[in-house]
């Protein structure tokens, strides 16, 4: 079946106040954000490549030490292995892509 | 520079209709489309995996012979060398992630 809703998938709180939906192919992994206004990533790193698009709201993310707040159609690029953070400035939603797959998402 | 602004990019026009921004990395294309209402896909194929989120609008997509209209987050998933089509039955934003990277859109 190609075709889905993310309306008819539950989303998990992955980290307090943020909320992911997930599409996995076997080779890469789309998630879509929920970002409760003031929810906080924590530092962390992953060996995946990870592009990231905010679509609604106001996401503060820092990526190897350097900082910026992106709106709407801004994004991130965040190689493997590179430490990041990020802080909702306001409700958003956001969209990561993960390569390889985030099978600790499945 | 981890940071970017779709805003800053031109859109190219890849298929009449269809205006292309890229991110690219070593390993994976993100790409996010404007389309006019009325524009047509042509059915083909490619071997990257793709995963297509509709963002605004309503677009009309075939893949392997099954038609779906797909609205604000509604997702399709195209496996490598599958046929797909399109059709934009409004204005519409979308948003497509493809693995491997498309070296043919840089």
């Amino acid at each position: 079946m190609p075709f889905g809703k993310l309306s008819d998938q539950k989303a998990r709180e992955i980290v307090p106040g943020f909320y992911g939906k997930f599409v996995h192919t076997d080779r890469m992994t789309v998630s879509y954000w929920t970002i409760d206004a003031g929810a906080l990533l924590p530092e962390h790193r992953h060996p995946h490549e990870q592009i990231t698009t905010v679509i609604e709201g106001q996401l503060e993310l820092t990526v190897a030490g350097e900082t910026q707040v992106l709106g709407p159609l801004e994004i991130a690029v965040i190689p493997g292995d590179t430490v990041h953070a990020g802080r909702a400035v306001t409700d958003c939603l956001v969209i990561d892509v993960f390569q390889p797959a985030r099978d600790d998402y499945r």
